[in-house]
Formats: C-alpha cells, structure tokens, sequence
C-alpha cells in the first residue's frame, strides 16, 4: 500500500498508527483528530492582547487531490508577526480578521497524495498558528513548502540559522551588506534569530563585529559563545556620578567598541538605537533595514530617523530587505551555513517554549519584551 | 612679454588695463584694486540674519610664486551654504568664523604665476564670497579650480547645469538613481538648479518624470518649458469644500500623475515631502538624498522620514551623494550636457541678481523663501 494511502487510511479512520523516520516517531491516537487553532479575532493596538486572539478546533480532514496535511511539530515567532496583524499595503497582505494566525513552522507530513512529499516527510512550510496544516495542492510550492534534511541541522535549528531568520540574515549581510574583510558591523537584536546569524557569518567573513542586546546575559553570550569582538548592552545605566539624562548607552559603547566607525549596520529595531549608530558611520556605509522591532506597537506614528542626513555626508545607503526574495538561492545559503555549524564555527540557540498553540498569546509577547534568549520558538507537538 | 608678467604688472602698477578674449571685455580700472568680501562673523541659528556677516575689503595682492589671481565674475547661491556655516562634522570642513563665505564660482584670470593658467582664461573655481581670488599654488588643483570654455555654454550655465548643481543632479541621478526608461522619477525642487537638471537628464534617459515646486509659475515653466510630465504645487491650497487639514498637495499630486508609483525619488528638500514621496514608492525604488532645504534652517532636531519603514516594505534604498566623489567624471557629464544644450533638449534657466558681493545676505534669503526661479547667480562683476 502507498504512503499517501495508509496515512489517508489513517485520518479516516482514526486507528492508533505509528510510524518512525529518523529519530522523528510520530503517533496518531486512536481517538478523532482535533486541530487546535489560534486566529486573528480584533487587529491590535499597541501591543497585542488575549482579545486579539480567538482559540478553535476543528476536525481534521484528509488532504485534498495533490495536497498533503502537515502534523505541525514547531512553529517560529518572529518580530514580523506583529506587522502581519496590521490592516494595510505591506510586503506580504495582512492575516485576515478571523483567519489562523500565520506562522512560519516546521512538521512532518501524514498524508499525501502529492507524488513531492511521503508520508514521514519532515518539511518546513507556513502551517500558521495550529495543530495541522492541510494544504491545498496549489499552495505547496507558493507557501515554499520545502523538505529538510535532520542530519545537515536540528529541528529548531531549521527554524533559526537554517530557516527564515538566519536566509534574512544571511542575503540581508551578503547582498545589501556587501561585507569586506577589516570592515566593522554592528547588528542590533544581536541575541536574536537575526542577528546571531549576521553576526557569525560577518565574523566568519572577517569583519570586526559589535553587538547590540538587552542585558549583561544576553551580551555576554554573544561574545563568548558566538565569539562577538563586544556587545553593547543598550539597557544599561549609567556609571555612576554621571547623569543618566546625558548617558546614552549605545553611543557609549559604539565609541568604545568601534573606534574605527561603522561600515555596515543591520538594523532590527530602529528607534533611537538606529539614530545612534547613524552618528557614527563611515563614509560608503551601508544600513541594512530589516526590521524595527522598537516601533511595531507603537500607538503614535513610527520614529523617523532624524540623522538620515548622514547618509548625505557619508555617501551612505539604506536599504530594505524582504528574505522572500531571495528563495531561489536559499540551498546555497543553507549549504554554506550547514557547512559552518558542522565545523563548529557557527553555533544556533533556540529558546523553546512549550505549551501547544494556546502558549501562543503568551509566547509573542516575549519578543516585544525582549525576554526571549535566542530564537523563539513554539513546539506544537513533542517529536 | 608673457601673460603672466603683464598681469602681475598690471596689478603692481595700477594702470588701466583691458583686454577681450572670446565674449568678455575686462577692464582694470586705474585705481588701486580692492577686494570687496563677505565673511562668515556669527554661526547662525535658524535663518541667517545680517549679524552673521561681516564685510571686508583688501587690497589685491599679486600671486605667489605658481598661484594665480582670478577676478570673480559670479558666485553660485546654494542651499549647502547654509550647512557650510554650522559648526561639527560633514562632508566639508565648516567655514571658519572670520573667513571669507565659502562660493562657487566662476571669474577671469588676471595674473598668472601657474603655466596651466593664462591671463584672460575663463576659470570655474571656489573663490568664495569677494572680487578677487588670490590662489596659492598648492589650492589651484584641490579647490578644483578649470578653465572653461564659452563656446560650450554661458557663464552662468557653467554655474548650473555645466557647474556643480548640474554635475549633482546628473551624477545622482545616473549612478545612484539607475533611471530606466519607462520608470517613473519624481523631484523635488524641481525649479531649482539641481531639480531642471535631474528632470530634464531623466526624460532624455526615456523616464516619466513628475517635479515639486512652489507656486504655479515654477511648475508652469517646469512642464512647459523643461518639458516635464507634470509638475505638483506643494502650496496648492486644498479644493473647496475639503478641510485644508485633511488636504495634502503632494500627496493628491502623486496619485494622479504617478499612477504607476514612484521608482526613483530625487529629494532636495527632506521633511514632510520625503515622508509622502515614501509612501508611494514602488518596489526596488531609489531615493537619492542630495538635501533637506526644508530643515536647514531648523531650530529643532531635524525632522526623521516616519515612513522609512517603506523601504524594506519595498525593498527600496536611500543613498546620499556628495558631488565632489565624481570629480574625475565631470568632463564626461559636461560633454554630453553641452550635447543636449547644443540640439535644445536642455534648457538651463539662471535667476541672475546683481549687486555685487554687498548683495549676498539678502540673496542667499531667496534660497530659503523659495523666491529664486531658477539657479540662483550672483553676479559680482559686469562682464
């Protein structure tokens, strides 16, 4: 009997079935299949509330012609997300009132009837916020469903270094960054899914690299553990006997740390962090904009940077990235990535927390208080 | 007798002495020759005021040994004046207080110790705010100063769209801006010396092109006579029955004749029309920032483009350009500028007030009002 025919046999009849591959052991109870989910019930303002959320269940259904369900095993909380829930143009088109929240994630298949995926298949895909995925046969490829490989990166770690974080990393440093040997980056978020992978792969590149975290734990394990020239920690008070109106941490320690000035800087919070490094950039420099993590709940309009005018003195250049477009050359970015964490130059942290889609609410709000301690991800199910 | 000995004799004795060379008749009156000059004599804030000048006079000393001495025709007003006279870092040390106000300009030799330079050439140079120049040897080639040739375009061409505000806008629009035939650019002050250049330069180069200027005699001349697309009114006033609160002229301008968005951004002016010019780009977008009138004469921190975010939305860049890096180009874009002059695809408009070098205060004003139509000349000498 085929794959697709024994999983679909499942679902359907909802009988106890197990069924291992790799270290991966899946097991389907013998009671109805449930899928728990987390949609968008009100678009938030400032920071997201329980209101914002709507917790439901539905029965799960067998794939359709040429479509394939997803068990979904983890999912990744990403700054983005917030963006998602605002009505508006943006790169992508907000998550409707009422629908599962997106969510990038990774799962393993338990029904096909696609010839691309098998059943036991681990494969990174979009499942949003929710227990299983059933995806339509016209939306496998457009979701950039995509098969991984356990023995080349973990699960979590195909949701950081290997996954949407660390190809963001990765094109943002390499394509706009256009790193150079002796030149000094500085990358905000550096704790963060983002910002571990841009600052290794500069390292690794041979620039001088300065982080910019919240915390003396989180800094200290950027220097120590991924191996960062220093890490300015933006929450710090002032030394004493000086005002701490006059004290501006980050100006501070980019004076101490990057006495050369700045060549490249990955931006992942905006605010006035952006604006303090804008003071200290070099001539050519270029200004990755990533995100803006510090403006997303913002109730009052976002904080312009009032130093851009510094890009006219120094010849210097803003620019966006979206990873999306850079899909067609995400194996190469996972090869070369792949090949630095095997070697041990690379090192990927993930804070996992558990819970099942109902810790969702709870675990976003993580991010925008910056108590998550390296890339945060949500496991849905245990392996 | 060589030209150098004849001058420098002209200039010891005092004696009435004329001569002609292409179109322009010098005259050295038989007096002793003084040198009218404005200097820098207060840091300004906000606007400059009459107490941040002080006039001077010298007598005209003759040139040292390789130096050269150059009666000033024209000076060029600029709006990166009014940042040359702030103190701190930039792209160019600030005037010193008590120096002559740095200006281009364009004037005559009259003495000559250097073999590159013959009395009567015509130099563009930097001779800053006063009649004579006396240039030592070691500044000829730093200051940049070239002879210019007349055939090829006016005195005051060579102070616009031959000279430094016409060499910006074309080399920010073509290296940094990208322009593709079919896109659509939209510049600001449009009316202005770099504005005409960078319109004009863009439709040749097969863009639809959209300017910005103050009031309907600017923009009426920019569509009719440079040939623009269209040209918004940034003080239109708001159509009956709309509340003027909820009425922006720029914004209403882009949707009717950007409708297929906006690919390059050439911004002279920063401030509220940088922040609505970003929420039309189109992906890929360019923004060149080649100024900020708006917020020169602030006396608030300048205003940051709350819309920044656009760029990554769009994948868009912000670069700035300071035209000095293209100095060794500029004979390339004065040739095929000269071209486009020649066969009437380029027109060139100078506001030419008179007046001398005790007219710069009042005239460096227009600037800021928006009063000049056109590059802005001061002529300190008939020709």
């Amino acid at each position: 009997m085929a794959a697709s025919e024994v999983a679909s046999d499942a679902v359907r009849h909802r009988y106890d079935w197990r069924f291992q591959r790799g270290d991966i052991t899946i097991a389907i109870p013998l009671t109805p299949l449930t899928n728990h989910q987390i949609r968008l019930a009100a678009r938030p303002v400032g920071l997201p509330t329980p209101a914002n959320w709507q917790a439901t269940e539905e029965p799960v259904t067998e794939p359709g012609e040429g479509g394939v369900l997803v068990k979904v095993l983890a999912i990744s909380l990403d700054p983005a997300m917030r963006g998602w829930m605002n009505e508006g143009k943006s790169y992508i088109p907000p998550v409707g009132i009422g629908e599962v929240m997106r969510a990038g994630g990774v799962g393993v298949v338990v029904a096909s009837k696609n010839p691309a995926f098998a059943v036991g298949d681990t494969v990174s895909c979009a499942p949003g916020v929710q227990e299983y995925w059933n995806v339509p046969a016209d939306h496998i490829k457009r979701s950039g469903m995509a098969r991984i490989d356990l023995r080349i990166g973990t699960l979590t770690q195909w949701l950081n270094v290997l996954g949407m974080p660390g190809m963001t990393g990765y094109f943002g440093l390499m394509d706009v960054g256009q790193p150079k040997a002796g030149e000094t980056l500085v990358v905000s978020g550096a704790a963060g899914a983002v910002g571990q992978t841009v600052g290794q792969v500069a390292k690794i590149k041979g620039c001088r690299v300065v982080g910019i975290a919240g915390g003396p734990a989180k800094c200290e394990w950027v220097v120590k553990e991924l191996g960062f020239d220093a890490c300015i920690d933006y929450k710090a008070s002032a030394p004493e006997g000086v005002a701490p109106g006059r004290w501006d941490a980050v100006r501070e320690g980019l004076k101490q740390h990057c006495p050369q000035g700045v060549d490249i800087y990955f931006d992942n919070v905006g605010g006035d962090i952006l604006d303090t490094v804008l003071a200290r950039i070099n001539r050519g420099a270029r200004i990755i904009i990533c995100g803006a993590i510090s403006q997303y709940n913002n109730t009052t309009p976002v904080q312009g940077p009032k130093n851009y005018l510094s890009l006219l003195v120094n010849r210097a250049r803003m620019e966006g990235i979206v990873v999306f477009d850079y899909a067609d050359r995400y194996h190469l970015a996972i090869a070369e990535m792949a090949g630095y964490l095997k070697d041990g130059r690379m090192k990927s942290k993930e804070d996992v927390v558990t819970g099942g889609v109902a810790a969702f609410p709870a675990t976003l709000g993580k991010l925008f208080s910056g108590e998550n301690f390296g890339k945060l991800v949500l496991e849905i199910a245990a392996t």
